[in-house]
């Protein structure tokens, strides 16, 4: 019997097509053409008795999108939270599920910057398994103060929500 | 001004970087020397109002691991579970806090097979940042048949499981 | 009745209020004038980093209070799904974030039917704290044969819909 | 009085039942003979794909029934935390799990205080189900002040631990 696959020292082929490919870094998604790709694999906490994954976990999937889309855009939520000048907070979200997904299905959520105001910004995002659309959100979110109000998210960020929707429309 | 890392056509280079490296390719850990490594992001829905991840979400991080794990020895849980053949399911679980994750960490979960029986098996696992061990965890997970009684594992299970007991502890 | 041993300053004014009362018996909301009630309380799961609800949260919320809600009506999803009838599913969520819950915060769902059709049903949702209208979700659910494929719904809970619908437009 | 408007088939029996019994009141457990009782029920986001609760999720049940019981004996950890003074967190959990909880199932979590130490106190947590134990966790939480390091607990708590821990074990 040929050893499973996986095993250390048994598949230095699979080992070495990953190769780029360091394990212990974390998956980060990329911009193509205007549009944020994130890929995630659903895992048994994302599903329920029904047998697929539960309703409310979609909005986990695609905020996780939208952490990544703003961190390969430049936008660090984190240090300006700790610098107290405020967070992004969803105020409306519209969803449509068409199909359900499964345990260990790959999902591909599809981001793109539809809308920049000052003080929000509209994220279309759409859950794809293998080219079919599973479900589609619009995401409207506000930059808020450290006191909770709304405020003019920073210059920067604006500016490159801006050239992310250009490119988004074009 | 430069463009904005990340923005589509801006920063060719970062996304070289990536090769391998396809955006729409869920992460997948791999074994190394006998010790399975699965990275993850923290994002916002694993943190409390503490400020740190919460508890039981440490629960789900070593969770994806061990799917993680078993998918990369080759043992198809879904097709199990989908074949009424049965389900692996904790049977207890020993987890110790020794400092706290935060949005943003990259963690790194280290999981090792430490002893394998006909009907279940113990791993042992770490969360690991930046080398530091935030949490340890040793988890007994029984094999169920689809009724929900203690059964046997598939046959090849156990041989996989043996190996990569004698890897891990060598 | 005695005061029960071994709470802390025998604290008898407490829980004499709490006739009724069993500390054994989990909550249930009820239908207060064509409305279901349905309270909680926000623990530190519900919360994220930014001290208030993770939005995907509400979705469990308000889900909570629609299983209580078919519960209260009489209709058995547990019953109809074992006996492979079907299930609901969400087909479409609107929700508006208006203010953010917090940790320890009593909040009550308050639910309507608001359109009912052979496999499907619109439900109405406010969750409330003190008052106040925290969040406002338009659910669309689509009743599944155990397939997955769109099912007339069982002719009773039509019956119970339409009714529990005319009672809530009143 | 009165049968409620609006419930279906007008079930004042039932109704009636629960006065004492408002329904905008959320759920409190209580402490009975040195015992504190929280009772809960199993929604869909509870379970997984296999058919029962995720394992994950009965920390958060045993969370919910700690943060109950701080609670009922009067220790208000929002105020602590708000305050600046600390907050609890948990060192190490051991759990068990004998047998599935279930969509529906109403379940009740039985903890004792163990032990109390200057910074940390030790608890014990049934999970239950109609005289069953379906799980049993022995949980330790440490005080931390507002910066994360170990810190006394205010006294008054201290005192209040002990006091419920001498209640338990007699």
């Amino acid at each position: 019997m040929a050893p499973p696959a996986g095993v250390p020292g048994a598949d230095s082929a699979r080992y070495s097509r990953r190769v780029g490919g360091n394990p212990d870094k974390a998956y980060e998604g990329a911009w193509v053409d205007g549009t944020h790709h994130f890929a995630l694999r659903v895992f048994y906490e994302d599903t329920d008795v029904s047998g697929i994954v539960y309703y409310a976990n979609y909005l986990k999937f695609i905020e996780r999108a939208r952490s990544d889309m703003l961190r390969a855009a430049g936008v660090d939520q984190r240090a300006a939270f700790e610098a107290g000048e405020g967070y992004f907070v969803v105020a409306e979200a519209h969803i449509k599920y068409r199909q359900p997904a499964k345990l260990d299905d790959t999902l591909v959520i599809l981001s793109e910057v539809r809308a920049v105001r000052a003080t929000s910004c509209v994220i279309h995002q759409r859950v794809m398994r293998a080219g079919e659309i599973l479900a589609e959100a619009t995401i409207r979110a506000a930059f808020l103060s450290a006191e909770g109000r709304p405020r003019r998210q920073p210059r920067s960020w604006l500016a490159t929500f801006e050239r992310l929707k250009k490119k988004g429309t074009r």
